[in-house]
């Protein structure tokens, strides 16, 4: 039988899960009758609100896990790095944490009291941690990549209107024959620009037949693999949207080992503007998403959950901006 | 007063370290008249083995500090995951700590028992954290950089010889107009590679005029502005050796910025083979550095260090290799 929680009080008692945990912490701005009628309802139900217990014991450690994939692709550092300094700033020591699977060793290590909470940059769609982990009492915020009507504090960029505004970009400039590489279908990262994009081109009358879709990983190495696939193919594209900018660095070194110029030859367009994406090699035209706003406002949302555990879970959603550089241009 | 260490009761006693620590623990290897002797001088000096009991305390952890400069830097990054890697491999969590300097603060909480160990990888010439921390019985291992005549275990490249290669191969290919575009004085890695450099170029009776060295950070943005600053000034260089990849990348850019092809218009060798450095638009002429093998070495020497504290100090140079790419050429 699983523990009952805040929200299950707040459902049965008709009440928001903010005005559980004032009621229950006697808050004066809850009415003496509502007061009362959630603690009968708590009663019934069992709940213990272990979550604030537990925050308070374990915010001794001053210690956040982030959990991030391989620091090796260069987009987690630049993510990583300011939510270290955002923690830092507020106190909090950041542990990194590869990211895992659901497995009880993950759950067992991340809720074992060593942490305050933690941060999750890589969660999977339909990843079940997450929700253990807050059932724990351990605030979590997810960054970068969000679930599914989850009740979990989230901030992420607006993939959908940063891809919508790369459809824009490539319709406009008359290109018909279009290819997208994307990432693992498991991430909403990917699940929402890939629906931007399409909706976007669906606007201007342009379909994305699969035969110039390419789906793989998040990596140097698949995006160039797809590229080159692309490139050396039957039918090739004149626009290849990358659906972020490591992948996007991979179809530019693909371009340049089959001796064709980004943005003469061949329009590339990328997605997250990390730091190599301006370089004078590449000046690849992308989307921005500010990692350190995005960054700063995921550890906000974290400590709020550590101050007040049973809030109501927010969802910010930052907008992305086309930046364009070199790599776009009318098709040949 | 300071505490008496396993080194001093060594002094003392006119034993080695290892003989100390085995004669402190009745090692039946040990003569009874040598145990005598060495418990003698322990306790005249008032020398308690707390190093290993320190040790015995602390490692219920199962945690390790890896220092490590910014995640940005790509080096970095490639050297922490095959440190993580290693470290899971013998059960143990990487805790990623941010680069501090010699402060108090950093002192404690490096060994404020939630450490079995630390592994440093951005020591700085003439630092005293280190040793602050094998004197309370932290383990420590360095690597990547090193310190002098330290008594802590090291694990570095070859550097000199590496960029001694480097110097042969200008020197071959007929350049006689060099610059240098090197790293922080305080690091272990531009000391060593520097000297091998001008030893090398003097070997071949060439010199190198301070008019055509440029030092900064390690950084891509340093390598660019220093490149650029040489390409525009009156006495442009035939050949550029950069001292890692990260300020060769910044060069390579420098050069795409003033319309030269490196290979063809221009020579550009870096130090350290960073998996970008094999990029299609790089294919940079550089210096191997087998991180996966320092890594793994410095684990093994962390965790001798932890089971026997009072080991003699080891010290490794993995032999660092030249990789021929596309980035050299004979001067135009």
């Amino acid at each position: 039988m699983r523990t009952a929680t805040s929200h299950d009080v707040a459902r049965v008692a008709g009440v928001s899960q903010s005005t559980v945990s004032r009621a229950l912490r006697d808050d004066p701005s809850i009415s003496a009758a509502t007061r009362q009628h959630v603690r009968a309802v708590a009663t019934s139900l069992g709940y213990v609100p272990i979550d604030r217990g537990r925050s308070l014991s374990t915010r001794q450690t001053q210690r956040v896990g982030i959990v991030s994939a391989e620091l090796t692709n260069p987009f987690y550092p630049e993510l990583v790095e300011p939510l270290r300094g955002s923690l830092e700033r507020h106190g909090y020591r950041a542990l990194l944490i590869p990211e895992g699977d659901d497995s009880e060793q993950a759950l067992q290590s991340l809720s074992d009291g060593s942490l305050d909470g933690v941060v999750m940059t890589t969660a999977a769609l339909g990843a079940r941690l997450p929700h253990l982990l807050h059932r724990r009492g351990v605030p979590v915020v997810l960054v970068n990549r969000q679930l599914d009507g989850t009740g979990l504090d989230t901030c992420v960029m607006d993939n959908a209107n940063g891809a919508r505004a790369v459809a824009d970009l490539l319709a406009g400039l008359g290109h018909r024959s279009i290819a997208m590489i994307t990432g693992p279908a498991t991430t909403s990262t990917s699940r929402d620009r890939e629906a931007g994009f399409l909706a976007g081109l669906a606007e201007h009358g342009l379909a994305l037949p699969t035969a110039r879709i390419r789906r793989g990983e998040f990596s140097y190495q698949a995006g160039r693999a797809a590229a080159v696939d692309l490139l050396d193919g039957p039918d090739r594209p004149t626009a290849i949207f990358c659906l972020n900018d490591v992948i996007a660095l991979g179809a530019c070194n693909a371009a340049a080992a089959r001796g064709l110029t980004p943005g003469r030859d061949l329009t590339l367009v990328g997605f997250d503007d990390i730091a190599m994406a301006e370089w004078d090699v590449f000046s690849l035209t992308t989307v921005r998403c500010d990692l350190p706003a995005m960054a700063g406002a995921a550890v906000s949302l974290l400590l709020k959950r550590v101050r007040d555990p049973d809030r109501e879970p927010e969802r910010l959603v930052l907008t992305a901006e086309l930046v364009l550089r070199a790599t776009h241009g009318a098709p040949r």
